[in-house]
């Protein structure tokens, strides 16, 4: 089945469920008010949330047109964000802090880090800076939001923990990523607040696009009109989620509605194919740019400025985008001067 | 007035109302089922968990007994939880890691890690861990609860977005913090779920001892019946909590409900004093192995094994508990084996 998160003033919005097509929605109130209190109740309310699917899937219920424009994050605020980084090439290509560990380590165990989970963008919202000089950089990645994962638990126990997935946009700062890296505390600053897709879907809407604990589709990201990218979520994902929520849970239980990412999109690939002509391109921009300075001794690509705008979807077989689509322009919002 | 929140079977708990004297409680559900939701509404349910305190302050509820055993941590599971890093002598006395910033930049600006909140362990809970071989140990802190916190704030917005002040354990497993620092992402394993107080308590209960955004009282720590340390949380807080919050708003909004803790509490003084002689002592166990590493040649003080037991408090004049008091056992908990 399919979820979304609609607005209705409230700071955790109200759980909706969507029809197969995309196109009808109907209140879950009834079951759940929120997606995290479906989460919290999933035995009970996963097989009603199914029932009210399957009725609206028929017909049975007209229920509304759907409208992306009304979705907040399926979790406006969620307990915890982890972002894995499940795919070692988009390491390689934008790793270039000093004194970082050898690559055996980093192949043995997937790096992640604890991510700002108070608000997470609307899939329409703007990327808020303060400062589009901080260059603003989008990551198209895959995310799974999981039911409780006890402490130490094992890979079958970590894959039978994820409820639902969907496809977010971990917006970076790259001018600060160094700063935070150094200061040796990780992460903070140059992560702002991540953007999620309208919908959320359970694993078996998937058939065979869901299998090894990987989502085999292919993640578009386009930058002002252009394609920029279109890398197999499926392809050369080193650590799968199973990988990603074991490691997580290493010293710790996860609570209901984690959600986990699985670091940027990241194909191995022959990176001189333009996009235009079918290229893989890239799901962030500071990967292409690496590859321009190893290629043409300078970075071509600039990072996103204010008006620039990014859209983000994963894409079926037949080109739909099955969790809907990030739609973010860049937007600088100057502090309000205090008394 | 001072709220906590008691278990009732639900994730989030139950917000409560408690008397002046720590004695009674009385149910705040009729303002606010959770302690979260009386901070989203925190304009419309202040003044009436206000007056409900005033009412059970005055006899005119008689209540129930308040028993810090039915505790949860005042939230639960947070949306945010921040950890920064106010006193500048604990992190110069643990700071081992190689190739961090030098001091300038340290004391110009807060460090800070995003921590996870999805678990925000009750006063009295088990410090649960997979191997106490891990270099178990406590960080005494002090935390506040802030209300909406826009991006780029300025200190007075930032101090005036603090509602409520408790003390908390940033529980934090010595052996895995140099692999969190050194691979560049900063702290994730090393830090399982922090510990609070039963009591959370609006600032205007403390009259003179919250001033200068800092709260002047000492935080007590006893591990296994022997005083442990007792440094001044008011004392060589160099950042203050209106410093962290601005710090933590430079890229982001914070979201309602975030917590943010003071980095652990540390004095500059005369490391020699044993506590017996009323010395200061530490407010966790790396910054004593630190000195007695310096002066003796090697650390002596052991870190927590399975059975040792820690317990926090923050003191007012009289010796009083005003958060009442955290204590906690260190357990091992073997992963189940999974089918």
């Amino acid at each position: 089945m399919k979820l979304a998160t609609v607005k209705n003033g409230r700071p955790d919005g109200q759980l909706v469920v969507v029809s197969s097509d995309r196109l009808r929605t109907v209140s879950a109130s009834r079951i759940a008010p929120t997606l995290q209190a479906a989460l919290d109740d999933w035995t009970e309310a996963s097989p009603a949330l199914a029932a009210l699917a399957d009725q609206l899937n028929a017909g049975e219920i007209a229920g509304q047109m759907f409208d992306p424009a009304t979705c907040l994050a399926p979790l406006p605020r969620a307990f915890q964000w982890i972002d894995g980084a499940g795919y070692l090439s988009h390491l390689e290509r934008v790793r270039t802090l000093k004194g970082s560990k050898d690559a055996e380590l980093q192949s043995a165990r997937p790096l992640m880090y604890q991510g700002g989970s108070d608000s997470l963008s609307a899939p329409m919202s703007p990327i808020a800076v303060t400062d589009d000089a901080l260059a603003v950089d989008f990551e198209a990645e895959i995310a799974a939001i999981v039911g409780p994962v006890p402490m130490g638990a094992d890979r079958a126990t970590a894959s039978a923990a994820i409820r639902l997935l969907t496809v977010c946009n971990d917006v970076s700062l790259r001018r600060l990523v160094l700063d935070d890296l150094q200061n040796g505390f990780g992460f903070f600053h140059a992560k702002p607040s991540t953007a999620f897709a309208p919908l959320v879907v359970t694993t078996d809407e998937f058939d065979d696009a869901w299998r090894d604990n990987r989502l085999h589709l292919r993640v578009q990201s386009v930058i002002n009109d252009s394609l920029f990218g279109q890398p197999n979520a499926g392809v050369d994902m080193h650590f799968d989620f199973a990988d990603l929520i074991v490691e997580a849970a290493r010293t710790r239980d996860l609570g209901t509605g984690t959600i986990i990412g699985s670091g940027t999109v990241s194909n191995r690939h022959d990176e001189g194919l333009p996009t235009k002509k079918g290229g893989i391109g890239f799901a962030c921009i500071a990967e292409a740019r690496t590859v321009e300075k190893l290629k043409y001794g300078r970075a071509r690509t600039p990072f996103l400025k204010a008006g620039d705008r990014i859209r983000i979807a994963a894409l079926d077989s037949d080109g739909t985008p099955v969790f809907g689509e990030i739609d973010q322009i860049v937007t600088v919002r100057t502090p309000k001067a205090h008394g």
